[in-house]
């Protein structure tokens, strides 16, 4: 199994969704990425926090083989804190309250044991920062960034850089169509492509994900579920899950990208069953293998004799 | 090959997207869905039209093998007339015009080498017409409804009579949730599995579409195209495509089911591809081989061999 370096936010959460509520609870994008990834390969952490994030979460991490000594606790400050309420469906958010607190200072210097790391997960970080730490890895076999609107609108330029230096490019529907500013899918995948990365996935939420390269087109679904709790997080858990079923197979074929697709999806659907970590820390492998089983019967559809038609 | 009817509305339309502007080019539900089954299996056609309705379809239809006997042609009316605009993104569209003109009073009886159908589709009309063509039905082995909101509204009674009695409710995301009264799709399917229909489909436009019944749950995303021209009629293509499938094997097991779904969705993709019935008319057979071979190419994933995580 080789190691994996995930960097990003570490936050507070307060989550309002029809289903319930919830106050300064666990949060952030390596928070989530890194228990993902965790069930499958031990991630090394990347973050910064203030004096309120619960020691219990790094002993958590730690205990599901995550190293985090890169984490970063600033004994005077407070953690990143973000508020947003969702929608009847679950499908929009507004955010109420975003104080970035520690983490808008955020550049970290690698610990030594962290710069040799094969697989790499830059979070929705601001791309200088992304750059920065790409700058101290020097054995990457495989590099995935995540970005949001706020950078394809205010530091595109860094971003192109980030994005010419990355494998895969992981963006939502939306992000897809800004960043390219086209509105046809495939042609703003393309467009990204032509940007450097060998890969684009495209998070769809509740529609699933899909993957395109030069050669290679795949969708997937989402994990079908009669009770979604809190969508927060699940994106960064589905990236979690893809860099860690890589780094557990060390290798980056197009098969175990599929497969990567696939984890994540399933990661991601437990991640979303609860309010903050608790989903993802209840799942355990057994039930990690059902749900995969059962995304292979529920995409499966047979071949026809050509000849009949 | 056995035998399927289609009945529905047959329209002239005007439709403007970001590509172009067409003006009272041939359209209507049951025309776009039986040019679509013709590829696999010749269709029954059931509508009425006016004396503005191009006798050259009726003809296109007749020399694709399908029966037009039960077209009822009205010399002094004027066809169904729809006119509608969509958004840039082709996700939505705005109705401008809805002339019903002799569709009005569509209440057809069946001539009677159509009663013995073993397939039938009954597109987007009035409930009580549904009601009224499956009454006139003897043989049925498949039967599949579409609907829209406006039935939910306001024909709700009638609606609920015919989800009792068809083999599969075809529906759009946004009317499952309406006529389930509830936002998690999976939980919606359920209770529109309850009303009576063994399977329901959801369509998910540019997002693909999901089968549910009780034991089974599959799902197929869209056939990604680089260029759309116009969405309309993809919904009618689709449910012609998969009753077109399924009275070509003539067997309705969930194995064909899950094929007629994806022959949909090859078939709808040709459809969008032009304005009017132009694409489904140009695609061919080895065009409709090519695309369902990539269909199952861009879901597939394999296996874990599970000793290993």
């Amino acid at each position: 199994m080789n190691e994996i370096i995930i960097v990003g936010s570490m936050a507070l959460d307060s989550v309002k969704t029809p289903f319930g509520e919830v106050d300064r609870v666990v949060g952030g994008a390596a928070t989530y990425a890194a228990v993902a990834a965790s069930l499958l390969a031990p991630p090394q952490v990347v973050g910064v926090v203030g004096n309120d994030f619960p020691p219990e979460t790094l002993e958590m991490l730690q205990e599901r083989g995550a190293d985090t000594s890169g984490v970063e606790i600033v004994a005077d400050g407070k953690s990143f804190f973000w508020q947003g309420v969702y929608d009847y469906a679950l499908s929009e958010r507004d955010t109420l309250v975003t104080e970035l607190n520690v983490f808008g200072d955020f550049n970290p210097t690698l610990p030594e044991s962290y710069v040799g790391s094969r697989y790499c997960f830059l979070a929705n970080i601001q791309p200088q920062v992304q750059l920065a730490v790409l700058d101290q890895l020097n054995n990457t076999c495989f590099t995935m960034c995540d970005t949001m609107n706020y950078w394809i609108e205010n530091e595109r330029a860094a971003l192109e850089e980030v994005l010419s230096r990355v494998d895969l490019a992981l963006l939502n529907d939306a992000e897809t169509r800004q960043l390219a500013g086209m509105t046809n899918l495939a042609r703003a995948a393309a467009y990204v492509l032509d940007m450097g990365p060998d890969f684009v996935v495209i998070k769809k939420g509740e529609y699933g994900a899909t993957l395109v390269s030069d050669a290679e087109y795949f969708s997937i679904p989402s994990y079908p579920l009669p009770d979604v709790v809190d969508p927060t997080g699940a994106g960064d858990s589905f990236a979690g899950g893809m860099i860690g079923l890589l780094a557990h197979q060390d290798e980056c074929s197009t098969r175990q990208l599929r497969r990567a697709m696939a984890f994540g999806t399933v990661i991601a659907s437990a991640a979303i069953e609860d309010f903050s970590l608790a989903g993802l820390e209840r799942l355990d492998t057994s039930e990690l293998r059902r749900r995969y089983d059962a995304l292979r019967e529920i995409v499966r559809f047979d071949a026809m004799e050509w000849e009949q038609i």
